[in-house]
């Protein structure tokens, strides 16, 4: 075992976008556990939008991540030192700790997740919490219908490239936006999606939305905010449910400099929709179903699943902005060691 | 019977704001019923924020009123000849009929009313739609609790009043925003509020509502949009719910320069809230229960009801417009004849 443990600790909290400056790197030495404790070997580490938020000084439903600490994420790992009876060396387990190393852990939280035959790194995306939310949101939330009219933004992100081959495979009409042409040419070639759209380059977004759903929406999945949340507001169908997963583009603001919010909110009432937030942690039954459900679709061949991986924790926090911005492809990833 | 049927007809569409000018009274003869058909004597005529929505020449729930004939709207009247079996002469009924002294009718959608106890106008407010239509939110659509923290919007206007008393009787904490410092007063000396805003006058919006809701709202019912909206999102509790009622600020604005929406949505998703909107004729059973129960509150003086009212058929598109502007107090109605 080695004996230092690096660290990406939280420099200063971000005015905006988030940028190096903000993170830092140390080194600590490597903690024994204490009774009740186990100490796990970070191999995987998920860097997600809402962690954007925990970077604020604001309370949540998580509190926000502590400066001169190390920030905090979904991570696999393995168990190299126990002395908590749940937890035996060499399992590997899945939880949110931090980006460092080595991680202490009091066994809360934590899953033991299976080498296999889904990859160890899944467990941190179509099987882990961005899969979940993807299931959790169309069916716990939007109540998704055989085929029905479908559609999702940042479509070929973690989450949205899970929510739209969900609907597929219930034979809904599947549209998405994403921010390049290539990754448009994914969702419609690769995943299956009905039509997709770049929202960077359309013009008017509404009617974008039209053209990909020409019978309108039935259940709409909002990650991103901004214009074409509006556009999927306006093409909502009657009794229309929005799924309200993710906000990136109000994550970076101050709150006194908030982006407007959609205009065309009447189109809710004339329309009987509903727009409901929610939190994947709270529907856990679904979380359980969707394991097993994305499990065995993966070995069916049923469900794509993409990853880009950075390598080594140093570039944890270019991977979290590039994430932030768009830049990646599929879930993004860090890999911190070998398995 | 007069031979002259009066009417208030659309001349124009309004572009933005409602004016005067949008109107115009003619006069015909007074039509003859056929079989099947009734002839009703309007007796009082009721505006709503909703006939907004329908002077524009756009696809909604409802179809546009049509240019060059009479606009619609609840009437109560009373039928003074008839050639349908389901009404008799001298029975007095309530329904959408025309801006007008005489409606035929081929009696759908008529409600025959009582005359007595309540006065027959009571039936255009609160036990009418803008009545059915509080409760409906509150209760089939907010889900209101014995004891939870309420807040509504335009609160001293034919819906908003009544959504604070439904509360107050459940025991709830109720607070709302008002346009004058007159309306204020009457929420919490007449009708029982346990807060009231002005919202032309408070400087800090968010802060205002914190100060009239200090535990949170569990349920918002949303009259008109803007300012005040966006500061009940910011304080709304975990798991709370927003009956989508109305959007005045928005029926007044081109499609092409709606406001901006309520910022802030991000916090519908780590609360977990739920924004619906409805029509309330989509709940015709809590429309009945209502009717029943408000007629007894109203008996036991359990609730109190304000109207305005204006004098003529030709005061109609002023008593509108005015409605529009926040001018009334309580219920506006127009009254066209004696009973």
């Amino acid at each position: 075992m080695q004996e230092l443990n690096q660290r990406v600790i939280l420099k200063s909290r971000p005015e905006g976008w988030v940028t190096p400056d903000n993170f830092d790197l140390d080194t600590t030495p490597v903690a024994e556990p204490e009774d009740g404790q186990l100490l796990v070997r970070n191999v995987y580490l998920s860097v997600d939008p809402y962690m954007r938020g925990r970077m604020n000084d604001v309370k949540s439903y998580v509190p926000p991540f502590e400066l001169g600490k190390p920030l905090q994420g979904g991570v696999v790992g393995q168990v190299v030192a126990s002395r908590n009876d749940a937890f035996a060396e060499g399992e590997w387990v899945s939880g949110m700790l931090g980006w460092e190393n080595f991680s202490l852990s009091d066994g809360e939280g934590l899953q033991k997740v299976q080498a296999g035959p889904a990859p160890l790194s899944y467990h941190l995306g179509i099987l882990g919490m961005p899969g979940m939310t993807a299931y959790v949101g169309l069916i716990g939330v939007g109540e998704l219908q055989k085929g029905e009219n479908v559609f999702v933004t940042a479509a070929s992100g973690a989450v949205g490239s899970v929510v739209g081959q969900i609907a597929k495979n219930m034979d809904c009409h599947v549209a998405g936006s994403a921010g390049s042409d290539e990754k448009v040419a994914f969702l419609t070639a690769e995943l299956g999606f009905d039509a997709a759209l770049n929202y960077k380059t359309v013009e008017d977004h509404v009617a974008a939305v039209r053209g990909a759903c020409p019978k309108g929406i039935d259940v709409h999945f909002e990650n991103v905010g901004g214009p074409m949340f509006e556009a999927a507001i306006f093409n909502m169908r009657e009794r229309g449910r929005i799924a309200l997963c993710g906000m990136i583009a109000d994550y970076n603001a101050e709150v006194w400099a908030l982006p407007p919010g959609p205009r065309g909110l009447f189109v809710l009432i004339g329309r009987s929709i509903r727009m409901q937030g929610f939190i994947v942690f709270n529907y856990p039954k679904l979380c359980a179903e969707w394991v097993a459900l994305g499990a065995r679709w993966l070995e069916e061949g049923k469900i794509k699943y993409r990853e880009t991986v950075a390598e080594g924790l140093e570039s944890a926090p270019a991977a979290f902005i590039g994430m932030l911005e768009g830049k990646n492809f599929g879930k993004q990833i860090v890999r911190l060691a070998d398995e």
